[in-house]
């Protein structure tokens, strides 16, 4: 269904080719700032890469209600946004001829004739718009209690960004196009992107995401958990294969002795020496930085020819994927996954009655 | 909170030293059949490995309820578990002092001095065995539609089976006592195991697991994705730090189109030439076998010495954990995967439907 | 919150002076008929009555988005209305100074100065429309089983229609202004309307809904029950203060031989002979006609001087409600009532695998 | 589905002649006192009257896990009750020849062949056993902020209680076998009842329930109103058939400025001079007593011979009822009443953030 968390339920709506799409948000408190140059801010990480993105360009202009003298009241509130930049026609023969690693396939099984197939409808990346604006809304609740929640792009293709950075860095990939840490790695990732590109092809990524000041027990266990929260939301996005906190999967190839994280206390307050649970224990914050891993595959449009079928002929089909489209996704996708964290965040904070 | 599950749902009760443990699944169709050796079968394999595991051996002999002449009623199973060899003693002082890597500090910070710390509470592994026998009711609807739910353990520490199986073969792992694929690779693992156990600390691990014959389509999204549910659900358990699909992590490395599964048609039935995907796309099934894995970390509990810190008193101490616990929790993991798995797939088959 | 229902979800959105309001519904499948007809027809049956009702009208003209060729596409239906004829200045005061009867004092007390008290915010009768639009929607899943749902108003102050009506009969109601079952009843209930209007006062009434062809066993006991659930939904029209099935009280005056429904095979149907039960037994559907009566209070904004508060100045004050209202408010219920029904019975259609 | 609450969820298990049946309540937090004697006192109200109940008698000890050293611990309470009194072979026949006024039909459409018919199975008044357990439960969360719960008999058949009386008197019901207000009311409807149950007929009733000191604002619009909320919990009592909140269906019949409450202030607090509303305006409580009538139909099982249907012959049938039954269940229900009150309160107040 489209409606996620529990607390604060945001309910997404809208294709990629109706005439809007939208989110109504629901039970923010009355009171909670929402601030547009924030979300307009954040939607602009949102957009293609120049030089590099599709050159379907929306406005993302959000238009919002149920704010009065810019703040909430209680009363839920709904981002919308136009879409104009749309040419339908591109679409209708994918009902019949799915393209490979879309949704194209399971969604005609699933809704039949009657799926909206134009632009990817409901499972295009568009979607995503209206939850960058609700992430920025759910960072108005966050403030107050000091929880940020960065990202930045670790990988695309063979490009890996391996250092380790403190999360108060992380905002100086909000300054750069691929969301990277530094124009040496942006120029890197940059040159990965185009030469896909210039191949017909398109290249996966990684976010890493990190969120700070959470209180020390955020999560509902033993089902809601501050990690499957997190994870079912970052699933949602289109693209995204994997997920992991802290070392991950690194952590099944070594010792305990090395994994675990000792305390220490410093400044009367409880800290470990290193982090690699990725901030979460049991289900919960355990009060280091919540540090997790998105993986992102490759855009599955692609210009190369590829096979596919004809459902309606049941037999084989070739196919290149035209309309306008990302070589990459991640770089666009690191403030989508900061979103998802923040909306979930919001959701934890009021259901352990952590918030006002 | 301790419920799972939208359509058919599981709520989780008891704690590690509680007198009894166990769960309530509702909304499981009249007339489903509950095999009760099918119960035990599963639940042998979340036993410890002979020679390896945990001293600490319960009966668990499932109570089960709701049910009359093998076939469920229409109202809620209960299945629950009475707690006999607990050594509660063992504990109270976790409550000052936490264990690195365990849920004691944001456990004791989020409930307070009320909350249960004996053996874990509900933060145990314990917890899983009604989970375990709950999975193996689900199986139960998962039957009639030819759905089957395997898995095995892909990595121990630095062994790791890199061989690709047939989902039809992988139930050659439930006679294994580490859920490995082979003999060879279960004496590799089992020494791995042994060799971290004899210097005082444990290992991680990696399962993988695979579901046949779901429903193209299966899936609610835009939220409620079938990968999405199943990564919610399997970092319930405790010790998981990842969770990825098909190629996962693997795809932000490579181009799409070697990442693109490109489709056939054979036999009028939509293939694929490939899994990357791991069976799901845009959060639906594709037809295809589903295909994760999950990363286990290793058991925090060790019994070398650890920092920690003394609550109470404010200040550093170290810890040396005894009390009766795995060297590694990949291989008891593994049939718990399944469980949360064929839950998962329960759920979403009624909910979009497909079931009755 | 702002969400009802469990399979077919409705979120409402907007408040009584925001730029527009609508709802958002999901979990309507794929291939439902949207007829915009059906929903300008229904809209029209909530208007204020000629010559009786608030002189505030609006166009109500749905925007309906999620639609394409006239059918649902298994993503999220949008409908939205704009307000156009509001005067927020009246209002502002109500914030101090609460009108008695109003939502204004606890809305005040829980959502603070925030609260958008402009036209009774989110608590208007104004929110009511998109719910008529969406039980029209949710009609169109009713159609293909039969399911019809109808009412009229059984009473308006002193004036009481205690007639019994075959639920076929009930459309006469929805030409006639007052929705009552003859001219002659609504002469009188207009009467009692006017007479109470030019004594700047107002009168409560009774609806009396039917739903028939439920298919036996609707509902999803122990708690959501189809009683339940229609409860809860109606509870959340503006006004309502009670609702009982069938006999509703007046079976707690009588016995048991004489409010038992004796069983009847007829033409190999199950009947009964009477229908105290209203149709729900055990909370499931009897097989009998749906019949519940829901009452409204009178509206409490009148002309007459009233005793109330000043919470600023925490004294006692004197208030003449003026604005623009209704002098009665069960007629224009009417529609709401069904609407609501139409969609619990959606849902839980849905939910009981009735459906599709 | 047998789930109710949503910050604090009851899960309902078991069934009439099962061996045991309870629930789980998740969501307390830690640290609320389990009163057992508080929990046998209430279970007390529960039992057949002397001299006119049925003679089927539970010993309904409860046993309870989850609690330590009194207190909840953050963790799901368990509370079970063993069935022993037993005699299952009364009631195969139901299956084929359903009672009028039961669930048997319905019931039997809807679950199949593999419905649990054995005492009703789960339509069974036992099934409010753990319910009236977890009010009790749920009463040691109202215990700080002061909020008390209490009912009584306002109704047996033709004798009708119309007094009006203090919430903090009807205590003086929980010593009265009938759960009337005197001892000259009992007298009455124990005659009402006696004289029903030799000419071998029953009675209905009503409940009257009130709910002190709620914090103004309780509830949450616009759906999970406070009013709504209870209904739909009182609704999945056996026997209920109405709910009205103050002048209730009254209020249908008269005046705006007769029903308005009007506001007055008092020692700073503000207060009603009526209470009309019953304690709740717009879906939140309104800071009056929250007081409603709760309508129970004649018990339906009784022995006079009554006419049914033979389900597997498809023709009439004739069926008297023997079993142990109650001539009256009203009495019985207030404390139901009250427990489930309890329950939505307890939920409300988490979801508001007016606890703890």
């Amino acid at each position: 269904m489209n409606t996620i968390g529990s607390a604060v339920r945001l309910t997404l709506f809208g294709a990629s080719h109706d005439s809007r799409i939208g989110c109504v948000i629901d039970g923010i408190p009355a009171g909670v700032l929402v601030d547009t140059n924030r979300i307009e801010a954040d939607l602009a990480l949102r957009k293609p890469a120049p030089g590099i993105g599709t050159p379907r360009v929306e406005a993302d202009a959000p238009e919002i209600s149920g704010v009065v003298n810019g703040h909430t009241t209680g009363a839920p509130l709904v981002i919308t946004f136009a879409n104009t930049n749309t040419k339908s026609s591109d679409y209708e023969e994918l009902r019949r001829i799915p393209r490979p690693g879309h949704a194209d396939y399971p969604a005609v099984c699933k809704y039949g004739v009657d799926h909206d197939i134009r632009g990817g409808g409901m499972f295009s990346g568009r979607m995503t718009t209206p939850l960058v604006a609700a992430g920025a809304v759910a960072r108005g609740m966050l403030d107050p209690l000091g929880i940020t929640v960065g990202s930045y792009v670790s990988r695309i293709g063979r490009v890996a960004d391996t250092a380790e950075y403190e999360p108060a860095t992380l905002a100086a990939s909000r300054t750069n196009p691929l969301r990277a840490m530094s124009e040496e790695l942006e120029a890197l990732m940059r040159e990965e992107i185009l030469a896909a590109k210039a191949d017909g092809d398109s290249v996966g990524g990684v976010v890493r995401c990190m969120a700070t000041n959470l209180p020390v027990g955020l999560g509902e266990p033993f089902f809601d958990t501050l990690d499957g929260e997190v994870a079912k939301a970052v699933f949602a996005i289109p693209g995204v294969k994997g997920v992991m906190f802290g070392s991950g999967f690194a952590a099944a190839a070594v010792r305990g002795s090395e994994n675990n994280d000792f305390y220490r206390m410093k400044d009367d307050v409880v800290q470990t020496l290193t982090n690699h649970a990725g901030g979460v224990l049991g289900g919960m914050a355990s009060g280091q930085t919540l540090d997790f891993s998105v993986a992102f595959k490759p855009t599955p449009s692609i210009a190369q020819t590829q096979q596919t079928v004809n459902l309606e002929e049941r037999s084989d089909a070739e196919l290149s994927v035209h309309g306008r489209h990302d070589p990459c996704i991640a770089n666009r996708g690191a403030i989508v996954v900061e979103a998802m964290t923040a909306l979930v965040i919001a959701d934890l904070l009021i259901r352990g009655g952590y918030y006002g």
